[in-house]
């Protein structure tokens, strides 16, 4: 088994609103749009998010986690500068969803948490070091 | 904010564990390995998987769920052929974790899952259509 993964997918409650989300707020671009049922995003020359609506997920997958805490995952968003770290947690804030500030790390890094819609944990970060060098594409 | 994905990182419960399944069972190679903390494998050109201990994990962005379901996300592995489906899932069958059986599915597709030690659900995918080709690598 290659170590690849090609698809990233979140079970949401409301396919709608992640569109409204991740389109409309974040300004990205889908690559599929399925209304009510899935919304796929392309977030890597190989890879693919998935919002999926919690239904379809749990008619494939079996029931889900639900309850009070986090979602036991993050998803990160590395930049360059702690500048653009905190100029997209200023753009997730806008569009009124929970932010945790940005910090320095014990390990070096500058990183703050947004939650989606649905509460999934988006990373944005600074990592300075060999590891975080790998996952910034070339300028 | 580029819609890109950096890290996905997984809350869990012993790391030792983890590079068992990961780097001794499915033999990949680690990017970084911190016993006790972290596990890092790069899976992508600039994308790192990060298993990191779950303690770690709630210090720093709260508790997190638990109790019963999967956890509402799957990560997928795409492949070319089902032949090569079916023997990812055997693979991981062998390592003794759960498999739920390859099937077609109404879009077109073969996929099934595994679940590694903490419950994240793999889903092994063959998908036909063009977002899968999108998600292979050059042969």
């Amino acid at each position: 088994m290659d170590q690849r993964i090609s698809f990233i997918t979140l079970a949401v409650a409301d396919v709608a609103r992640s569109q409204a989300f991740y389109i409309d707020g974040l300004g990205w671009e889908p690559e599929l749009y399925v209304p009510g049922e899935v919304l796929m995003i392309r977030t890597g020359k190989h890879l693919v998010l998935s919002l999926w609506d919690r239904a379809g997920f749990e008619a494939e997958v079996g029931p889900a986690q639900s309850g009070p805490g986090a979602v036991p995952i993050t998803i990160a968003h590395n930049v360059r500068t702690p500048a653009e770290v905190d100029q997209i947690l200023a753009l997730a804030s806008s569009l009124g969803v929970e932010v945790s500030a940005a910090q320095q790390r014990d390990w070096g890094g500058y990183t703050g948490y947004f939650a989606d819609p649905d509460g999934f944990r988006w990373e944005i970060a600074v990592n300075p070091g060999p590891i975080g060098e790998l996952v910034l594409p070339p300028d």
